[in-house]
């Protein structure tokens, strides 16, 4: 009877020992997903637009000091949007980019990603890193959000996939962790 | 004997597996509170100035590509301030934000609330999101601070209470769990 | 037997208390470590530039509503670059600063370390919070970052060790947890 429980006790512990480990946990909770940026710089109806520079942009090969705010479509495709609502649009990429290196092209990223459709209609990213748009994969840091995503963790890496006349279209897939609450 | 033992264990493994869970930690270490931020952006010490936008900004209605500074008041009563200090002022929010929304006011926050009296003096909160101005709620991400907010994390919900001429005023509910350090 | 049995258990489930405690894992974790950061500010190649202002900077004694863009050298040393890339560099910041306070020098900073030399070559920190800029040391968050620093957090103390013609160096303590994957 006491060996039986005993042994009851010891699964218990072992239980124990292992549940709360948070490193698993914050494995095992991470969500990916795939969506489509669009940087349209041209056109009638640019979602990106030059707001600041220094004198000496100007005459900076890789743009040094220009500061561009950006109201950018999100979509599930990569198909051009020509700035046009397409009916993949899942959200909006919301914020600022400034090119802050004078040896590329190497873009501090402040953004949010605000979902208006989808599996996250109603909840956003918050999105802060370093871009360095001509490597083939570039990471950035989630730093929070919202709804969903309240207090999430986790990064995204972003990839060019078009660079066509006026519309920049980049691969971004999401690997965040909303449980990430502690 | 035995048994009296074995019930004792029992009762040390469930604490055992009680006690290490990082959500409920999290949940117990949450401090709440309110501060009242106010924008004033006209008269004769506006303490929120435009100091960027983009050439189609002017024909944007919703002033698309504007970047604002700000060294807000933070005050534990909503009366308007006239930008003057108070004697309930706790501090100040000081940043920027960017209208970075097509559609409607949507804002980037990037900000810190600089406590300078009352509990918190001395800390600060690093504040980072979006702002949908015309929104009842608005919450945006805690992503860290310093004296007794080093290394938290948490959240703000965003009430305007009074859009009045010149100073708009703005509950500020903080969510914050100072205890955030893994 | 049922008592030995009971010991062992009872060190088991005191294990099982003990081990996944987050709080000492984070303090075990944090790496520290030193740069110095070179904001060069005159001269042939100067390293951080004016972007953006309002009509009232100018008659600011404390430059509120200026924002600069920096991609300033880190080094090992502090001894002065001239913005020259020293022998010693390891990385670059590269961001913006932004004057936001209307009482004294205090800046809302927003950029990454990018190390390309070193311990941390091929690793950046993202860095986030209020410099201000006359105290003796000021603190400022890690709020993510990229390679060995993915999903780190931590804090970064910044001390200015020569305020010389044109170059204003900083020490950067920096504190950083990589193992902060919750």
């Amino acid at each position: 009877m006491a060996a039986k429980a005993s042994l009851l006790l010891l699964l218990l512990c072992a239980a124990a020992a292992l549940l709360p480990v948070p490193a698993s946990a914050a494995d095992d909770g991470v969500i990916k997903f795939k969506v489509y940026f669009h940087d349209v710089l041209a056109g009638k109806s640019p979602t990106a637009i030059r707001i600041a520079e220094a004198a000496a942009t100007k005459g900076s090969s890789t743009f040094f000091g220009a500061m561009v705010a950006i109201d950018d479509p999100l979509t599930t495709t990569p198909a051009a949007t020509g700035s046009a609502k397409s009916k993949d649009e899942v959200g909006r990429a919301q914020g600022t980019y400034t090119f802050a290196d004078q040896a590329t092209f190497g873009l501090l990223m402040n953004m949010n990603f605000v979902f208006t459709a989808g599996d996250y209609k109603g909840s956003s990213l918050t999105i802060y890193g370093r871009n360095e748009v001509l490597s083939a994969v570039r990471e950035m840091s989630i730093v929070g959000g919202t709804g969903k995503f309240r207090m999430a963790r986790g990064y995204v890496q972003a990839s060019t996939v078009d660079n066509g006349a006026g519309e920049t279209v980049v691969e971004y897939t999401v690997y965040v962790n909303p449980a990430a609450t502690a």
